[in-house]
């Protein structure tokens, strides 16, 4: 099969197939990463656009960077001094950004959705312009996804990532679920690999309703957690989630203490999962919030410093197998 | 005629024979632009440094991209972090970078006449230095006036665009022309086209006393209008400037949408102009004020798009012609 | 001697080989920069990152055109819109960064001590990451201590600077030494050359305890003097310092106008000096405050412009040495 997918805005309608492609080419790339020389010419001449809508350091970083890697010339745009405040639509800077040159644009915007506006208008143009969903509101987060995706399934079978190694795995996803465009995505990725995935936090920020969210019959399940117990037992993986502070004020939870305290992740709540347990976290971490400090720093439990590498690999193959397609 | 001219100030002094060569080095430079590597080496291993004082989006990413289209090294000032918070003048910020090896400043100020202050400085100090005005003040936006220029002769020849296709063309440029830098090139390269340039807009935003700019005897004729209907009366383009909002609390109008009544451009007050009339607007546009919306995304109306890709090829020209000067 | 340092974080434990090697390698890049194409490919797939928690415009910008130089990727940190407004620490964001796959890291800090912390936690994880400090609180700020040595010495014997050329010489450093990174950094390796520092300014910004720093004995002295009359007096060098206007709130000053006419370097002071002297200045500079501002601009007198284009080849060297350690 070849890939055919020009605009990647979310894992909800992904195949299984698609998620294989992925995983061979982020593993090639990550090869690539490993030589002296960490560059190749594949996107020569291409114009990547960084359009940032939202203030983000690591994934606006490592986009850059996997943009770098592939020989891209990178268009970073800055909202705080853009024409946005002098009363420009975000359709019409994007068709700036596109009448200029460009041949992708990775889009973060705090509002759901708008990737696929672009994306569509895009397309309406026969632009052949890809568009790239950096993060979009409370809805995908595609790269993070399969960022943790190809973390998991490299550590079972580095030299050869795919999706069957995660069937029937347990991983618990911790903490503001329902605000986590990163856990909606996990929750397609993990599930379309046939994991078992249990959500667990705070009622307030994990409604009963995702437990109904579905993705075709593959032996995979979804549950729904109030306590860490029975999430974390003999868990294979915990993910843990950022918890926004700014949810305290909204009343949805009593103190970051009392949070810690309940659903924070610790060497003792360990030892409730499989002995080969592994902690994944999308950064930026509260340390002694979602995870205890010493915990992070353990590399014989923490995947988070992976988790940043793969993403390098995996963005640089996402936007070479778009940036390709019409060559 | 070789090209001579070291500063991109302004087109004032402009003669015709640069603008004919700065249309045909922008031609071939969009050939460039269609190939799969939309690169050249021409400037590889020169510094262009974009200085830019005002906060842009556009602008400064096209400068960038052209830049970069040449295979210059980059360096993009910012002023909210820079040295000049901390007490330092313009000049020793622009000699700092002169220092640094910068081979081509782009200068955008809210004052008129920072550019060729600069330029005076590297001037006197022998340095070599080649300035781009990329807007200053009210004075002039040369590189806009010539991506509006460069577009509206691509349309009348795609192949072959030079000055004489506008010879007679009657052109509207409506809005704020008393605050208007776009306006004030445009009027020198359109006059200097031998175009007949209709001025439009209301009293206070287009005083009397730009009827009196003259450019040399070439056919040209400049009029000036506070009604909508003898400005676009068969007229061939019509030009439409950015409203700033903050012209209102000024006292210099009523509101945006009494504006828009009088002077914004709709598909009925087109009914006015010559059949195969086009649309301009340097952007970014507040749609419903100047232009309709839907005439703005009406291909067969607006060259907006092709004003931005104009842009890129225009801003290559400009520095390619500059940069290799010496060489 | 073979270059054997991994991080630069402070001249205070540098060795004369080492100086020697670094003015050296500097003065064969400069050569570079003196070519029509000013790179090479030393550091080709290479990241460096700009870390600058502090806002920066000569320092940050002359780092990432000197690894441009070097053909190295950069990544530039912006800290207003990152990861430590998110409660991240700054050792989680450089680990963040070194997951991505920085090679070298370029760190400003307003706390003393944060690039060596970095560097200290990149070491114990055994990184090969190398990190260069940019300037830290009021420690210490190495390149430009290294980049006055590298100005000093090649205006002595530009073929061949080194350092005994400052053997004996008397170097007069104006200011606010108490606050400043800059004369800290400049006492080390002036004091490593055997040169006569001279430390002036008032009081409250010159201590006493200053004198009592001591380097080994190379025939090196270091003098306090709150009177300008005795540290002018037939000094070779005057280094000023860059006055921080906040100091007068904080009643350490009583004006700036007073400041300049008792510590204020005129052509009337300098008729104290030897006949050849030359005036320093680290940048930005307030003029009329620490320096009149017609001396500033004179090139028999100043050598301002020199330490900035000493900057790009000495911050070329120093990344080039640490860059190349391993290979």
């Amino acid at each position: 099969m070849a890939w055919t997918r020009h605009h990647i805005l979310g894992l909800a309608d992904w195949k299984a197939e698609e998620y294989e492609i992925l995983l061979q080419t982020a593993s090639s790339f990550r090869e690539v990463l490993s030589r002296r020389t960490k560059k190749v010419p594949a996107l020569q001449g291409q114009v990547v656009t960084n359009m940032f809508f939202e203030p983000s350091t690591r994934t606006r970083s490592s986009f850059e960077l996997a943009a770098k890697r592939l020989s891209a010339d990178i268009l970073n745009f800055a909202p705080g001094t853009s024409s946005l405040t002098k009363g420009e639509t975000i359709l019409d800077t994007a068709k700036t950004y596109l009448a200029m040159g460009s041949d992708i644009m990775v889009i973060r915007h705090k509002e759901a959705g708008v990737p696929h506006l672009i994306a569509a208008e895009m397309d309406r143009l026969q632009t052949g312009v890809n568009v790239l969903n950096g993060g979009d509101g409370q809805h995908e987060h595609p790269s993070q996804g399969l960022l943790d995706l190809f973390t998991l399934c490299s550590l079972l079978d580095y030299e050869n990532p795919r999706l069957e190694l995660l069937k029937g795995k347990k991983v618990a996803i911790v903490g503001d679920i329902l605000h986590s465009r990163v856990a909606r995505s996990n929750i397609w990725s993990l599930r379309s690999a046939g994991a078992q995935v249990h959500l667990v936090g705070p009622p307030t920020l994990v409604p009963q309703f995702f437990a109904e969210m579905t993705v075709g019959s593959n032996g995979d399940q979804l549950f729904v957690h109030w306590q860490l117990e029975p999430a974390l037992k003999d868990a294979d993986f915990v993910m843990t989630l950022r918890l926004q502070k700014e949810r305290m004020t909204n009343y949805l939870l009593p103190s970051l203490r009392e949070y810690h305290q309940s659903y924070g992740i610790t060497r003792d709540s360990l030892k409730l999962c499989h002995p080969h347990v592994k902690i994944l976290h999308p950064g930026p971490v509260n340390r002694g919030v979602e995870i205890s400090s010493d915990l992070m720093d353990d590399p014989a439990l923490s995947l988070i410093q992976q988790q940043v590498t793969s993403g390098i690999a995996v963005r640089m193959a996402l936007l070479y197998l778009i940036g390709t397609l019409n060559s």
